[in-house]
């Protein structure tokens, strides 16, 4: 699989958020010369840029006129911070997830932290990817320690029907008691931009998850990049109202 | 201001991120080749990215040993999505926020729909940026209907030391009841990279807020980028436990 990493992209990508942002259909965007001066590349790299969202149908260039936006992207996905794939898959006609990868790994000094057990030790790792309408809009990487999760990589089958959490309970006899989430930006890594469909460097949320047992002990740890052009995290915060700076 | 967007730097970023994910001080690094088939570019732009990194102290090449991984980037700062930047600055030691602009300019499609109010119509717009110790974290545009805003603008000095929320109520009896919030990830733009020190390009995490009086009105919107590398939001699932994927 190609993965260009070229600088006409990241504009294209920057200019495709901006017109999300700051556009409605028909809108005249600035021209060519406009572009050059305010991202200081040349003006071959923001006809190539231009070219790129004109074939992706988001503008319209039209000879003497100027370059219309002429199609509001894809509406994202909307998801509270603690609603998971699977519950998104389940609501959607067509939502699905598919198992990539179930393996036994060694534990990285993250990986370590976050289940607390010795770096280099034995966890099992399954890779999954969700799909919406036929696209995928996450990949999800989740570890638990060797105990929990060695038995769970068996069956294959089971791990494309059902969530860890429930399989966890079934096979290994744990109840999840609570759940701590992060949620950050980061960029397409080559480990799983193809499996998103996505150019490296695109932008990506990522969200880290830790179950843990009623013990305390963390039992599972998810890693989850959502394309950023297809997912959207929404908190209401009625009853917790902030002041705004 | 030199925003350029090269290839390496893309590079550079994401490989920033993977290390920060997988690996600990100390662990060696991939060689430069295996990085080259992995990005499919070419060996200068691996050799770039990774003069980037060891310029930022964050690896070091040991002639014939390889390259090793020495230190952890700058912990990034948790807040709950609830918590806004104002309280975060005021229990930071070195917390602070800077007026970069405030004016009366025309409603664009989103911030209509946003704030209710017909395209281009007058909204009243403040641009600030949040500091912790010294380095520029979070830019923020807030904007605000004409009527609401517009004598808020007058005061610069009052800007700089108060909350929106709080100007809204003393100078215009208006109290906030609720507000919704979407967290989203993109890329650094020209409009606001440069307030945060950050390349075209870079990963940026986009909160979007709207604001609403007793009636339901929104009165304020607001679109906040925070520097990926700087800031995440943290979501304790506590009682709301979702099944892992």
């Amino acid at each position: 699989m190609k993965m260009p990493v070229p600088k006409y992209f990241v504009v294209r990508s920057i200019l495709e958020a901006r017109l999300e942002r700051d556009y409605s259909v028909g809108d005249k965007i600035p021209t060519e010369l406009e572009l050059c001066r305010e991202f200081e590349v040349s003006r071959i790299t923001i006809q190539q840029a231009l070219s790129l969202l004109e074939s992706d149908g988001l503008i319209k260039r039209e000879q003497g006129r100027g370059t219309f936006y002429t199609r509001p992207p894809t509406r994202r996905q909307d998801a509270k911070p603690n609603q998971l794939l699977q519950s998104l898959l389940r609501n959607q006609p067509n939502g699905f997830a598919r198992l990539i990868s179930a393996r036994m790994t060694t534990a990285s000094a993250r990986i370590a932290e976050r289940l607390r057990v010795e770096k280099g030790s034995r966890v099992a790792a399954v890779d999954r990817v969700g799909f919406i309408d036929g696209d995928p809009v996450i990949f999800i990487t989740a570890y638990m320690p060797g105990d929990v999760g060695a038995e769970l990589l068996k069956d294959e089958a089971a791990l494309t029907r059902s969530t860890l959490g429930s399989l966890v309970q079934s096979a290994a006899g744990i109840r999840i008691s609570s759940v701590v989430q992060t949620i950050a930006a980061t960029l397409a890594d080559p480990g799983f931009a193809g499996h998103l469909g996505l150019e490296l460097g695109a932008p990506v949320l990522e969200g880290e998850r830790t179950y843990y047992d009623e013990d305390g002990r963390p039992v599972i740890f998810s890693d989850a990049f959502y394309r950023a052009d297809r997912h959207r995290f929404v908190v209401d915060l009625n009853g917790a109202v902030p002041d705004p700076l």
